[in-house]
């Protein structure tokens, strides 16, 4: 099965790992807005858990991860109790935590794409189901801070890294060659490119013709 | 089952009872908005219906009921309708409106609880999707209208005596104790818990060493 | 069966019209609030298959025809290209986008009301998921760009007619009449409906007495 690529407990470590790094970057958000512990908890949950209760509702795997394996519900609670004593010390290892971030969204597209995929998705749907799997939390995250998504908007290369991952696995199973080596390989690859664009503030274009100087319309 | 501790026809005289005050909250809302007709119908639905659409979705309940029982989804227009006429004698009761709305918070997270249990979910995930039928419908009526959903940040404690219902079926549940008196003390203590809350301004705390007085970042 | 009321052929190819407009629209919006490449494709996405894809999860089509239909997923993406590169020419054809968006919200809130109906709901949920898949869409649209969904408060005369069109399918099902003519009578009637609205600038009601003038509630 596809989803055997690695043992499982190696396998489970890391979507942990994933869901404790995003858990985290939520609650700090939810931190500087002052919600209140309710509010962090809740962003906490919605950043880790968004994009692959999205996916999961999709693909019909009722009920979704995020409700039917308890580790996962209870990883980003962990994550709020710890940013609600600790947040001054854990803002400032903001750049560990973009790393660790890179490497959530690395590992969720990826893991996204094959779990959709053995649910019967096409190729090309599987990807955008990885996608969604990997940005999916943060986008609903903004929504719920009553911002305009910044991966939308903000031009940072942030889905384009996700994108290139999420393909490498629809390629791979395409051409029948998913296996431990090729799925590392993207996963390192969104990993890579994703700490690369942070790097050298590569950012994505604009609607051609389109200068960032326009201001929006009234 | 479970979901015959009290009679049916009880049962579902008190969930449309809960959807109408739902509905009547989001509809008054609607109008101080300025929303014309179809939006004060909309948001009468999504906050009504909406934690409890979230629910069925989740747990694979199909069709949900917001859609499957037709007195759920007529009971939010019969609400909007008399909103739209009535709404200043409405608003004039709002004291009575918060009384009734925390009767329906209380039912909402104890029939949630108990709903998603009965479709094979695990205590904790019972638990929180209890707590999101309860308070799911507010946080979607909060993003349609553009705020941040006062749940999150208002520090009203709105969210605390649901979550505390909800585990007490979880709790009745554990301990194989779940009964007609189990649920009614779940019910009253939630109840009681939002009443006492409201009339001493209790409030959820920040995080760990934040003056709510520090603004929101840049 | 009810979806076999014209050719399959004709039907999808009507179905890909509409989700081409919509994008088209989603695009445009995107390109004036200064989303980059990515914003652009997932707002073209958003609006024409949002709708659709709420009505599939509720009545339990799974996977939904968004992401199982590979045409209804790459047509957005086409609509983006070309928005892409072409918006200042796009933008000018306005007003015929207008008339083509009519167009799609006839046909969307017609074969949203069917397919549901196919898969065993009630008459009313029927229409109102026939209602959703229309501008479903857009009000996910406006959430993503941050801003109140245009659809309850511009007072816009776009819902009733999809209203209206919904209901007499459902009534045609009611009076086991859906035919092609029926069928066809409903979506002319709100294209129709929908262009007056636009050319005489009909507005939905506010509540009673309540003046237009009247500012929100601090």
């Amino acid at each position: 099965m596809l989803h055997d690529l690695f043992p499982p407990g190696i396998q489970h470590a890391l979507d942990l790992a994933g869901i404790f790094v995003f858990a985290t970057a939520g609650a700090l958000l939810a931190v500087r807005k002052n919600f209140d512990v309710f509010g962090i908890a809740v962003l906490a949950e919605v950043t880790a858990l968004g994009g692959g209760l999205f996916r999961d509702l999709v693909i019909g795997a009722v009920p979704p991860a995020a409700f039917g394996e308890l580790s996962f519900f209870v990883t980003p609670l962990i994550a709020a109790a710890i940013v609600f004593f600790l947040h001054p010390e854990v803002q400032r290892i903001n750049r560990a935590i973009n790393v660790f971030d890179a490497a959530g969204l690395a590992l969720f597209c990826v893991t996204g794409t094959t779990k959709a995929y053995e649910y019967g998705l096409g190729l090309t749907a599987s990807a955008a189901l990885g996608l969604a799997t990997a940005v999916g939390g943060g986008v609903l995250r903004d929504v719920l801070v009553n911002e305009v998504p910044s991966l939308l908007r903000d031009r940072e290369m942030y889905a384009v890294p996700a994108t290139v991952g999420a393909a490498m696995v629809a390629l791979s199973i395409a051409f029948d060659a998913l296996n431990a080596l090729t799925t590392a390989a993207a996963i390192v690859t969104t990993f890579v490119l994703r700490l690369l664009a942070m790097q050298f503030h590569w950012r994505a274009p604009l609607a051609w013709n389109r200068r960032s100087a326009v201001s929006e319309e009234p």
